[in-house]
C-alpha cells in the first residue's frame, strides 16, 4: 500500500498527490506555512489525511518557533484557513493547540515534544479508524457485489486503508470478490487519478466511469451499494462530501440502492446541527474551464464550481464509523456512539 | 451565427468541431469516405448536422462514381456505419438512395444532379425545423427562467439555431432574458467546448458546470426547465441522447422540474417500438482515461463508456418537434403529429 505521509524527525515526507497518476513524488515539508500551502493546493488531500498533515504542521510550528505559544497560535490560524470545509483540519489544529497549552507549564521544549508526540498519535489513530470502518462496512457487502464509490476516500486520503475503500482492501486480503466502480469525479478527477490508481495498484477489479454514467450502471442492476467518504457530518446526519455525492445519493435512492457514508469520528461535527450550517467552498472556475491544463471551454464563460455538496440524511442508508454502524435517525444513533463523551 | 456546413459546388466546407473552442477551422471534404471519417471521428457531430453531412456525402458519392448506382449503394453502407446510434444518418442515407434510384431512369448525370439537389433541400429543411422547434419551446419558458441543457444540440449540431438551443437564440433576438446553464458533458465535453462556446459567442448569459453539479443547482431552485436534444426517439417516447441525459432526467423528475426533448421529425423512429431497441454505441475507454490528450487515470484501468443513454418516456414532460409539442402518452401524440404520413 502506498504511504501518503511520514514523520521523518524534523520534517514531513508527503506524497504529492497532484502528480498522480503519473508519478509517485514526495515533498519534504519543514515549515507550517509550507504545510498550509500543501493543504490549500491539494498536494495533500482527503479529510483524514489533511487532519494528520495539519497535526504535523502544528508540530513543525512548535519546532520553528521554539515552542512559543503565541507564534504557534498564529500558525494554527494559517493552517485552519487552508481549506474551510474539512472539519478534520480544525479538529487536529484545535487538538494540537490544547496539547501545546497543556504542556506549556513544562517549558518550551516540552511543548515541542508534546506536539510531535500527539501528531504521531493522531497519525496512528487514523490507521486504527480505517481498519475498524472497513470491518463494519464489510458486513454490509456481499461477495461478488458491485460497489460504486465517488471521489477518493481511499488509502490516498488517509494514512492506511482509507475509509470508503477500507472494505475493498479487507475483501481483497480475504479473497472476497467485489466489483468496484469509481466515478471519475469532476472537476479534479480524484476518482480517476487517485481511486482508480490506488485500487489498480492493489490489484482490484475496478472500472472507471464518468460521473454522468452512474445512473445507467445503477439501472442495469450492476450496483449493489454505494460507499463514499465525507468531509463533515452534521449532528442530524446530513453529510458534506465532494461535489457530485448529492447527485449520486438522489440516483441511489431512486433505484433503491443503499448509500453508506464512511465517517471517522473526527468527521462528525456535533456542534453543527444540520447540513445547512456547513460552509461550502467555491473554487476557481478555471478548474472547470481547463482540464489537466488544457483549455476545454471559452475562457470568459461563467462557471458554477462548488467543491462540495451536502447529502441530506434522508438519502443516507447508514453512516459507518470506527465505532459501529449508525442508522436513521442519525441524531440519536450518532449521539449514542459518540455523544456521551461530549462535554 | 457560426456556419457549420456549406456546399461549395463539388465539395463540402465543414467546420472541424474537434478544434473548438480554440479555433474555427474548416475542412474541405470531397469524397464520401472522407465524409464518413469526419462523422466517425466527430469532426462533424450532432444528429441533425450528421444527417445533412451524410446527404452531402451521398452527393459526393454520386459525383465520384459518375452516378453509378451500385457504387453509390456501397458508399451508402460506409456512411451508414460511421455512427450506429443517430437515426438521422441512416434517414438521410436512405432518402438519398431513394432519390438516386428514382432518377436513375434519366441517366447517370440526372442521378448526380438529383443527389445534390436533394442534399441542398435536406439542408434547407433543417434550418426551418430549427426555427419551428424554437418557437414551440419558447412558449414553454418564462422570462428570467434558468434553463439547463446537456451536451450540444445547438447551432453547432445543426445548420441554423440548433434544436435544444433554438429558443435561446430566439429569446436573445427578442430581448427575453434567460439564464442558461450548460453541463460540460463528459467524456467529450461538448457542453464546455461547443454549447458554452456558441452561446458565449452569441452574447448569451451562460454558466458552465460539471455534470455532477446539476443536482445542487436544481435543489437551489435556479433551474425552471431542462431542454436537451436527442439522437433517436422511439415510438413510445423513450429518447436516446448523449450519455448523462438519463441521469439529468432522474434528477429533474426528483425535483419536479420539467424536461423537454427537442426532437426534429427525422429523429423520431416510428419503426422502433421502445428505447430497449435502440443500439447504444460504446466508445474507447481512452476517451475517459485521457482528457484533452492528457492522461488522467491509470492506463490499464477498465472503463465503462457508453456514448448514449435512453431516457424513458416517463421522465419526459414533452417532446417538442417542428410540428408542435407532444405530451404523454407519446405513442399517441407523436403518431398524431407524424404517423398519418407513414405508409
Amino acid at each position: 500500500m502506498i504511504k501518503t505521509i511520514e514523520w521523518t524527525g524534523g520534517s514531513v515526507r508527503l506524497l504529492d498527490q497532484t502528480k498522480l497518476p503519473k508519478a509517485l513524488e514526495y515533498l519534504n515539508i519543514s515549515t507550517p506555512s509550507r504545510m498550509a500551502r500543501a493543504i490549500a493546493e491539494m498536494e495533500v488531500r482527503g479529510a483524514p489525511l489533511i487532519g494528520v498533515a495539519a497535526a504535523y504542521g502544528m508540530a513543525l510550528s512548535g519546532q520553528q518557533n521554539g515552542g512559543d505559544f503565541a507564534a504557534i497560535e498564529r500558525d494554527a490560524e494559517i493552517l485552519r484557513a487552508a481549506r474551510p470545509t474539512a472539519v478534520n483540519l480544525s479538529w487536529a489544529v484545535d487538538a494540537q493547540l490544547k496539547t501545546a497549552q497543556k504542556s506549556a507549564k513544562n517549558g518550551q521544549k516540552a511543548v515541542i515534544a508534546a506536539l510531535i508526540e500527539n501528531a504521531l498519535l493522531i497519525h496512528k489513530e487514523d490507521g486504527a479508524i480505517n481498519s475498524a470502518i472497513g470491518e463494519h462496512l464489510l458486513t454490509l457487502l456481499k461477495p461478488g457485489m458491485g460497489v460504486l464509490t465517488h471521489c477518493n476516500a481511499g488509502a490516498l486520503a488517509t494514512t492506511a486503508y482509507g475509509t470508503a475503500t477500507a472494505p475493498f482492501y479487507l475483501a481483497k486480503e480475504r479473497g472476497i470478490p467485489l466489483k468496484i466502480f469509481a466515478d471519475e469525479t469532476r472537476p479534479r478527477l480524484q476518482g480517476a487519478s487517485l481511486t482508480a490508481f490506488e485500487l489498480c495498484e492493489a490489484g482490484m477489479d475496478v472500472t472507471l466511469l464518468c460521473d454522468n454514467m452512474a445512473a445507467v450502471l445503477m439501472r442495469s442492476g450492476q450496483i449493489g451499494a454505494v460507499i463514499t467518504g465525507c468531509d463533515r457530518v452534521a449532528k442530524n446526519g446530513d453529510a458534506a462530501n465532494k461535489i457530485g455525492t448529492f447527485s449520486v445519493s438522489v440516483l441511489a435512492k431512486h433505484f433503491g440502492i443503499p448509500l453508506y457514508i464512511a465517517a471517522p469520528g473526527p468527521t462528525i461535527d456535533f456542534s453543527c446541527p444540520t447540513g445547512a450550517e456547513i460552509p461550502i467552498e467555491e473554487r476557481s472556475g478555471d478548474e472547470v474551464r481547463f482540464i489537466c491544463g488544457v483549455q476545454a471551454a471559452p475562457k470568459g464563460v461563467k462557471v458554477f464550481n462548488p467543491s462540495f455538496d451536502v447529502t441530506p440524511a434522508e438519502n443516507i442508508t447508514a453512516i459507518v464509523t470506527e465505532r459501529g454502524i449508525a442508522y436513521p435517525p442519525f441524531a440519536k444513533s450518532l449521539a449514542a456512539l459518540y455523544e456521551k463523551e461530549k462535554p
